[in-house]
This record gives C-alpha cells, structure tokens and sequence, in this order.
C-alpha cells in the first residue's frame, strides 16, 4: 500500500506572533499516526489572502490530505472560507442546517443572533459540510483529483470533536486505510531501559501486524501497542491475550490502561477493598494529597493528612517520639515510619503513607545530600520504608517522591 | 522603516510524527514580536533532504530572516548542517573550537568521546560559528544579499539560550532594529475587562512608542508594556514612571512584576515581615501548601498545615467546634473562619488561612451548590472571611480557589 501523505496547516495571526499555543498540530499528528497517514510537513500562515492561497498550492503538490485549522470567525479577518471558496473555483451559499444550527446556538444561550453570526452559515458550493455541535463555525471537506482538503475550527475542543466524530471517519473511507487498535499500558516504578530490557523476548515475538512504542515521561513508563489489521474486535482480542502473556514479567509495575492516572489506580484500588487512606507529607508539601483529592469521589477513601514542615508538629500532630528524631532526624528511616503509623493512627484510616526528605537547594549534608527521600506505607500490620536518591532539582524531586510515593502504596495494596 | 520578516523552520520527524511537542516556535514567535519582527510562516518539515531544501528556498523568497531549528544530531538522520553547506554552496570544515568544547563537555562528564561526537564539529565554512555553551550541537549564522539564516538545535533550553546570549543581539545589530523594553505587571484578583475598565484613561494617555498587552490566565491577568527607543535606560525610566501613575488606580492587584508568581510574593511579604504561616485546606486538599512549598526557602516562614477532608479532623486536630459544624455546616463563614483561626494556634503561625469548599461534582445543594467555596484568612487581630462562587469544573474549582485564598493572604498582609 502507498503511505498516505498529510499536510497540517494552521490559519492565523494569534499563533505567528505567539499569542497562543499551538496545541492543535501535535495532536492531529498522533491521530493521523495512529492511522498509519505520514504528516509531512505543517505550516502556519497569517491572515492573510496571498500566503493563504498559497499555503493551499504548496500542500496539495505536496500532501494527499490537507487538514487546515483556523481562519474561520465571522470577521473581515477570518479568510479561510473565502479562499477556500477561490482555491476550489466554486461560488459561496447559504447552508440553512447552518445558519438554524447558529442561530439556535446564541439564542439558547441568551444572546443575539447579529448579521455578523449569520456569515458562519456562507460555506462554498463545492464543500460538504461537517457539523459542529460544540461552536458556530462548521467543518468543510472537499475533493479533487483523489485529494482531500479539510477546514476546522482552531478551537481544541471543537477541533477534536469533528475530528473523531466527522474527519477520521472520512478520511478512513476515502483513502481505505486499515482498522488500527490502540492500548496503553502504563507503567511505575521501572525506567525505559530496565523495562525494554525486562520485556526483550515478548517484543521480540510480537507479530508483524502489532508494534510496540516507549513512552517516557517523568517516573512513568508508557507502552503503546498499536495492532492493524481490518477487525477491530479481532485485534482487540489479540492484543489482550499478548498483555496477559507479558503479566508474568512486567505485571507489577502496571497500575492501568489507557487515560487512568497513578491516583485514580489507587483510589479505585481503595474503593474496592472499601479501605481508607492518610497522609503525613514533609518534603512533599501536601503535594500527594492533592493529586489524590483531584479525583472525583476521593473523599469516599481520603481522610485528610497533615504537612508537619517542622518538627514541632511531627511530634505534636502525629507521634513521632522526641527520641526518634533526636537520633536519627527527620530524614530517616525510623521517623519516615513512625510518621505513616501516627496518620493512620491520628485519621483513623485503614492506610497511612508518609515522606520526609531534602527536596534542596538547600539542607542538605555529606550524609544526606539534596534528593535523599524516605518514604512509608503503614497498615497496621506492617510498615514498610523505601530510601529514594534524587536529583539536585526542588520541583523534580517533590514529583518524584509524590509517584514514588503513590506506588509504595500501589505495591503494597497489591500485596 | 519596512518591517523586518521572519519565518520560524523546525526541521525532525519527531515534531511531525507528534512524538514531541514544539514549545519552541512560540517562544522565538514572542521574542522577535518583541524586536518589531513579523513572523510570516512557520514551516516544520521532516528529515529529507528534497523537504529540507525547498523549505529553505521557500523562507528565502518570504522572509528576511529565518530561524532554523532541529536536524542538528551527530548521527546520518541528521541533515540540517549538510543541507545548509549544499543550499549556500560551502564546504564543510573542523571548527577546532568545536570540537575542543565538545570533547570537553564528553569528557568533563565522564563520557566517552568518540568518533560520532567528533562530527558535530563539522561546520559549513560561510558559517559563523555561535558558541553553545549548554550543549554540543552549534549555533551556526549566515548572510546572503541581505538575508540572514540561523542553525540552532532543537533542545528548548539551548535554543533559548543561543538566542539569547548570540542571535538576537546579532539580529538587532544587522537589521538596525530599535532598542525595546519590555515590563510584565502581574496582577489578580480582577478580570481582564474590569481591570480594563479601570485603567482605560491611563491607557488612552500611554505615549504612542509605548504599547500595552492584556495577558489573561487562569484567575491572573498580566499587563505588558512594550516601550521602543534607542535607549534602554531611558525607557525603563519612562516605564517606571508610568506605572508609578497607575499604582492608585491598579496597585492593590499587583503581586508582582516579570518572573514573581504569587506564592513568590507571599514568601517575600512573610520574610520581610518575619512571620510564619500555616494552612487548614478542605476543598483545596493541600494544593495551596504544594504551591508554598515549591519554593526554595519555603520552610522559613511555612509552618506547616491539615488536610481535614472530614469534619471529624477539623473539629479533633485544629479545634472546629461541634456546633459551629452543626449549625453552619463544613462550607461556611463560621466553619472557615474556625479552621483559620484553629491552625494558627495550632502551628504557631503568624497567620491561618483555610478553604472549605464543594469542588464537585457531587456534593452539591440547591442552598450550596457545585462551586461555592469560603476562605479566611486569621492573623490574631481579625479574620476575614470570603465566599467564592466557581464553577462546575472540580480541577478548575481547586486551581482558582488556591488562587483566592493566597490573594486574600496577600491582601490583608498588605493591609
């Protein structure tokens, strides 16, 4: 099969002088990956009608899909429809599933629907036009000579809708290309190297139809297994049954699939075994409780948590003994453990967690440089402490110990 | 004067593919706006040759400069250097400079410096050669019949920091551009079209060689002043005046100026003043201590906080009378003003501060629904107390009520 070749081209002013971030091209770019389409080049131009144009000739010689987002306002700057109208030698007409779709728009939501609005419904004759649902600017697609030209709105949200919903659809169809299927397995607690390392043979002995791709992002690990073929259910069965052969050796680090975060794995763990959890956070800095309270429903297993940033109220808040900290410190194994005990014992929680360390610049010392961690996870029948060697950077080394912290506790829910 | 063009060309499958994210083409974007550049075109293209090239031909015919990134590595995918020595008809040569800094850099690591390295001193010989002092790939400038191309590698803090210390100072030199002065006034507390509002005379009477710019975020509005001149010194005087004028008017939002975030502020205001502060977060679940606790040196004037996510915590660890909760509930004036005033005295702060909230989406009632917080803020001489009503948005809810709470902080430390 010939690759298919895709342009993305970007109408506006806002995005040439910086005023905005582009946020738009990077994820077309995985979705049309994801369909095995090659992006070739991206461009953005201003607004105005001569780079327009040609924008338009330079990607059709060079691309079989254009997708163009921007341009689309009612205004006297927004040009994309007009030249789209000229590229394509066609006249402008009124679309009434438009303009009805507009005009409900604004007046379900109280406001004026103005002749300027009802510009949004002049789409050119040749266009089939895809409906928005989330905003007042349509989608267009058009055809010649076995190329596609699509125009979207620069809004993400609108963007993506008619994308998934109207675009890719098409863009399957028109150019036949095959089913893909798609899974994450999202991984803690292991870097890129140890992992491929780990999982060497299994990759190795994938089929030709499925590959696999890293994903690193700061203290996760994310693997992509991308199947073709031309039955979804088919591939989604093989993929799952590959997973299930790969449990064995990477099983443990896996907290979920696909959009499931480390905090939601462990809020769902929580919720299942109807379990409650606690946290006394030092060099964190209530960093931890806030990932886990961005979670809808958290307070169902959060009971809340204490920030002892000084040692008074290690002692005063939670029990840690004057004695632990007098012979061994804050950043240590015995206070990092007797903190995890005092917040669950304190909060009344099935589970407490605990951290205590040197997040720098500054505290540290020959023996414990900036970036030495202790963390803990208590449950009433063991605590368990985990020493962590960070880095020399603050903001790192709080992200760091707050995954690091959330996976002592994944682990040890496990079992 | 014509305005000087510019086109901005990211050179690397990587971008394309959707592999990475391109943060830098907004930034160059920024500052050349900020020279009185025009960026005409962005352009990103994948490593070929034939792609490569006909970019360049393209931005030669547009624009007066062009700023190359990307394609800079030492291995064959890497094309930029080649292809710049084939468009400007040059050899290749050793830069001896180079090639010292780079086995320095190697070897200064404790890395070995091999022969691949080696290559990336391999310059086109019409080339002046900027130093790259973060990395090994170099910034590499040429002039052709008045236009001028620059080489830089796609790393986002080498970029930044070769345009910084060689191209734009080159920029501003070969094209004359006047000398411009920028100013970010950082402000919250008020929405961009009432601080608009407020400040409409002082901005109609600002002086024509000095523009103002709304930049609107999440709960903060900040205002740029752009003076241009040919005379650094005498336009920060000018733009210090002028804000100085705008103080009765807009000083109570101001927190800071460029770089200051709001906790910086507050961690500023609490060390000069010597006090200490301590947080009780209900809805807000321990962002707002994160937040204080990133920066450096936080921990003289932090004192700590509680997470009482269930009443039972806020009435057992910072004092929450049972009938106050019983009367007014968890979300209320009294309840807010309680937990402030009980984790004062509890850490021995100077100053409590507390949030209670719905962050949703449960939770709501017809008498409280989704999105109504109250904060308070307690120093011993009075507490004060606000009600916030947000939106249904539960991470939103969180973010702009961390905001408000460390603005009422802010606010009445000023007094």
């Amino acid at each position: 099969m010939t690759k298919i070749l895709a342009e993305i081209l970007t109408i506006g002013d806002e995005i040439l002088f910086g005023q905005i971030t582009d946020t738009n091209s990077q994820w077309m770019s995985q979705e049309l990956d994801q369909l095995g389409i090659r992006v070739v080049r991206k461009t953005t131009v201003g607004d105005n009608e001569e780079d327009i144009l040609s924008a338009f000739a330079e990607a059709e010689a060079k691309a079989d899909l254009v997708l163009i987002t921007g341009g689309l306002g009612p205004t006297n700057d927004d040009l994309t429809m007009p030249m789209l109208a000229r590229y394509f030698d066609s006249g402008i007409v009124k679309n009434q599933a438009v303009e009805d779709h507009v005009r409900n728009f604004f007046e379900s939501r109280g406001r004026e629907f103005t002749e300027m609005n009802k510009r949004q419904a002049l789409v050119p004759e040749v266009a089939t036009v895809l409906h928005n649902e989330l905003g007042t600017a349509p989608g267009t697609w058009y055809e010649r000579e076995g190329k596609v030209f699509v125009s979207m709105p620069g809004v993400p949200h609108e963007m993506k809708h008619l994308m998934k919903e109207h675009v890719l659809p098409r863009v399957r169809e028109f150019f036949h290309t095959p089913v893909i299927y798609h899974k994450l397995i999202k991984t803690v607690g292991i870097g890129e190297s140890f992992l491929a390392d780990k999982i060497k043979d299994w990759e190795e002995n994938l089929p030709g139809h499925i590959k696999l791709a890293y994903l690193p992002s700061i203290g996760h690990v994310k693997l992509r297994l991308t199947a073709t073929g031309d039955n979804r259910e088919k591939l989604a069965a093989e993929v799952s049954e590959l997973i299930d052969q790969a449990l064995p050796i990477m099983g443990k680090y896996i907290y979920g699939y696909d959009g499931t975060t480390l905090e939601q794995a462990i809020g769902e763990m929580l919720l299942e075994r109807k379990q409650t959890i606690a946290l006394a956070e030092s060099c964190t800095g209530g960093y931890v409780q806030h990932k886990l309270t961005t979670i809808a429903g958290s307070s169902a297993y959060f009971q809340g948590g204490v920030v002892p940033y000084h040692n008074d109220f290690k002692m005063d808040l939670i029990g840690v003994k004057e004695a632990t900290l007098a012979a061994h410190g804050a950043v240590s194994e015995e206070t990092v453990k007797e903190m995890a005990e005092g917040v669950r014992r304190k909060f009344k929680a099935d589970i407490g967690a605990a951290t205590s360390g040197i997040a720098g610049p500054g505290g540290g010392s020959e023996d414990k440089p900036v970036g030495t961690v202790w963390i803990a996870y208590a449950d009433g029948e063991q605590t368990i402490a985990k020493k962590l060697q960070l880095t020399q950077n603050r903001k790192l080394n709080i992200e760091l110990s707050q995954i690091a912290v959330l996976n002592l506790v994944r682990k040890s829910l496990k079992g």
